[in-house]
């Protein structure tokens, strides 16, 4: 970490800094020049609070040098994650396709869009189970009873499964499924990432509408520093200025994201988008760039005309989709 | 709600998207155009989906008329809520003004900051004892113990006190709190909300860094619709390019706020820029244009040098605050 | 355009507005619901101002309903526009490559580097000859020298060329210039557009910073009222709050433009995220997801030890892009 | 300026840069740590384009420690520009509110509306001539002849006046106007700015909707560096996810331009928030955070009667500003 002082500090403040530094269990390389002075830091400086050193008045400016995320770190740990959840991997060149509807909605449905999605090649069921929504007055999602829902549906298919947590007291529910989803809401619910990192399930974290992939791999590190490593990220749009789409997908996050970290990468064009038209192009754009999976919104309710052309993808428009990822993959292999 | 469908949709699918509509109890007013056909629904469209409407292949746009909030809703209760915490009131023309250290620290120093504050001017005491921190490896404040020395410098000074809650399993410790705060970070996350609108405290709901003031209401519905309306909003910075400052302080959100909801709106400037120097001019700022209350990072700590020029204020940088503040509402009131 | 009235308008306010709206030559459909009025706007609302409508006291919104661009739409010209360079064509199914230096230094570089990028199956020369900086104190290019030396590399390799114009009175430097830039800078520098709308070469028009697709979609409307028709987009990154790459890349707006234009769409990734690493990766993409042309920075200098790693490729590293995207391109047709 | 090379950086590589930043006249500091090294840059580093050092693969960042605008620059001219036109002064403790129609529509409506906002307290006169619109179908302005009908204004009333040029070629007709605008979208039309920096008259340089505060100085450097120190600097909103307001008025501006530059700054909140109900509220804040001016829409056009509530105030409304900001200027000065 380096700190620049502005010109104008007297010797005594220096000192103070410095030696506050050194409480810390930094080592501080001083060098002065004609108008500024520069406190190069070395040590663990991942604790060191770079608010507060910055908002002190003699600091003209403080720069991280190494990252403060150590255990989600490529340079620490260059091989690339490969998280297994049974026969499925995912990273480390494995690659996933994640399928299955917005919500669980009976037995019939979602045993039904899992048959279809696995025909198709996809190989992890998705399903939601506790929904956040924004408004209080729409509807939450079947909890308990849809997470038994889609355990029926991994019986039938074999299908591992993966649906989002929105408090850790119903973490007794989710013994059974395979990998849990951190929502985007809840990418900085500290205290959940926190007693997730306690469990030994594979956690899908999705990025937050307006967090950098700095903060995407802090909130990471909360759940690796207290022990679990299974973490799996997941681009799904960012909120920006534009409102022809309903998020902005960040496709350049997976390319950057192989480089800052050794951790999977998966990309949801389904909720970046929000419309039906662009999850074909934007998968096969992930797929280009080196998603390590891709997750698919896909229903099948043919008696409900209204859902034709919703976000969600039909059976027959996943099977295309299938087809052009797994050609890209082979192009870009 | 108003739904434009597009040109080249067939009566059929118009049937049964009327139909649908029909079964979720809204009246449906049809209004025929050259090249648009136009769905005036009427009736409780709060639990309505928009999302799930404008996805539909035949949908053209779909256009909220009434706001989806309803207990925050001014229209619906067009005088402005007072919250009341002893005899201190916020809203209505009553003015309140939050002052505090970042972190408690200790007894003397929290008792030491609330005496200077009260001394002041200030009418309510803050100070962080859980503190949500980007890094797990960050200090994450002293939690229970300091609650307790909130307390303490509570009987010291008479301040009642707001601090932050990030777990609801922690929400025991909170009961002599007078005002609970819900920070950014967890403006969404909906279990939280709910819960604490089963109590009868009032809670400081802090607007996320990417979220609407639709948004914010949203929220805030979330806590009303359980029963608790001491609900008080709070600006304190959203993200945007601009990196001068830490957040963008969006100052509008005050009277705009005051047409949308009755209830009160207090402005955090210390958190918002993140530069001591720019703390006092956006307070009287945040006077001048309406605010209900104001909340200000005070320290007080002689012997670390360190600190001064933080973004918290000195408790004299803090009482010329004061009186600048309390002229300003003189003027505009 | 739908126009809706606040409830509490009076008879007479609404008919002051209704004969305003006539006397611009609407017709108005008033649809009166319990609790506002909705009107419906039929005729050539283009020309109306939406902001002036919305800012009324009586209205509560105004939506439109069909677009405000209209020789740019693809509901009046279904057809893809096909943009024709010679031989070179791009759009409705045409693919080009274009690349080059950022900027043009010496006679000895951009030949160098148009014959290697030629070699590689480029078929368009970029370079840059007026070069916008954001320091008045940077290298402003070699400007009308600049020009005459990318001749010379047209001369000597056959391939047409594209640079950017900055201001209109150098347009005479252009004559033999194949495709004029407009950079993100100028697009809405209005004066700019309306003069080359009245030139005979194809415009490559460059999306700003901060600019929605639909306002890239009025700024080619400004070109093409003046009589141009021959317009190509570029997608070249969008500002937001990630600072990981130096704008966000925006590809989700290569598919939904080609829903909204028939214009052709083009996607720079050099600029969008200015690291070499990422380059390869979303030229990838941006051919899975339907571009018809991508744009490449590649430089030449191997007695520059500097300029290795620069968000430049070397020609070795555009070849092997250049068969990536070719592969791409032969799944997703 | 501060570069930070990666640690494998080789002896051969670093020379090579070394020499390269020397041969641009710089003095290198080496400071080799366990982990990087780091190298201080003294001298001009204005010049030094950062985003190459940063795109070199051997480099892990650059900083600048000294700003790159030089004449705008608060540390070189400590002392405040004020800006002279006539007898009304702006800047160094010198307020001015500017007043007018957002459009010159006709002689009649200019006069009235100068010589309401006169009364008021108004001292500069604005008014729109040439219109930059998003669509070339909207009303562009009266251009030339609305110029004239300002300067019989100014002839009515004695104010001096305030007007937006587009284009260079038409600054003939700017020869008796006493403070020229350059608009927000033109914020970074360099080759304006450069042409601009050769008159003598004051420059009214609104901020791009997307432009950080840097860049906005960096554009007021490009006239300064010709010669015009005569910059007065506004902030008229920036663009954000929020869509309550037109754009987000960035208030936090002010002060921090104040410690930034010797510049004056202007607050434009009719334009920024695009409601007449937070023109005042915004007005009065900004005053108390220290603007050096305020210029707010006022039109006056009582046959009118769909004018009513649009972003421009009534002179009635008006009135009533003024005296708020006046009454809040006493109390901050």
């Amino acid at each position: 970490m380096i700190a620049v002082l502005k010109s104008g500090t007297t010797l005594a403040q220096r000192n103070h800094l410095v030696d506050w530094l050194k409480a810390m269990h930094l080592d501080v390389h001083i060098s002065e020049g004609a108008e500024v002075t520069i406190l190069g830091l070395v040590g663990d400086t991942s604790r060191i609070d770079m608010d507060l050193l910055k908002s002190l008045e003699m600091v003209e400016t403080v720069k991280r040098v190494s990252e403060p995320y150590k255990q989600a770190n490529r340079k620490f740990h260059p091989k690339d994650t490969i998280v297994e959840i049974g026969d499925v991997k995912i990273g480390g060149g494995h690659f996933a396709m994640i399928a299955g509807p917005c919500s669980v909605e009976s037995e019939e449905q979602i045993i039904e869009v899992a048959q279809a999605v696995k025909a198709s090649g996809a190989n992890i069921l998705r399903g939601g189970a506790f929904k956040p929504r924004t408004s209080p007055y729409a509807f939450q999602g079947m909890k308990g009873e849809g997470i038994q829902l889609l355990l029926k549906a991994k019986e039938a298919t074999g299908l591992p499964i993966v649906t989002e947590i929105m408090n850790i007291s119903t973490l007794d529910l989710f013994t059974d499924v395979d990998i849990i989803q951190v929502g985007a809401r809840n990418m900085q619910n500290f205290d959940l990432l926190k007693e997730l990192g306690k469990t030994n399930k594979p956690i899908l974290l999705k990025r937050g509408l307006a967090n950098t992939l700095q903060e995407l791999l802090m909130s990471a590190e909360y759940i690796m520093s207290e022990g679990n490593e299974q973490v799996i990220l997941c681009e799904r749009g960012i909120r920006t200025f534009e409102t022809a789409t309903r998020n902005t997908l960040d496709l350049s996050a997976v390319p950057i994201l192989h480089t800052m970290t050794h951790l999977p990468v998966v990309v949801d064009p389904s909720h970046a988008t929000g419309k039906a038209g662009l999850v074909a192009p934007m998968a096969a754009a992930a797929a280009a760039c080196g998603a390590d999976a891709i997750m698919i919104e896909v229903h099948n309710n043919p008696s409900c005309a209204l859902c034709d052309g919703a976000q969600s993808l039909t059976p027959t428009q996943f099977d295309s989709l299938c087809k052009q990822v797994q050609a890209i993959r082979e192009v870009v292999l």
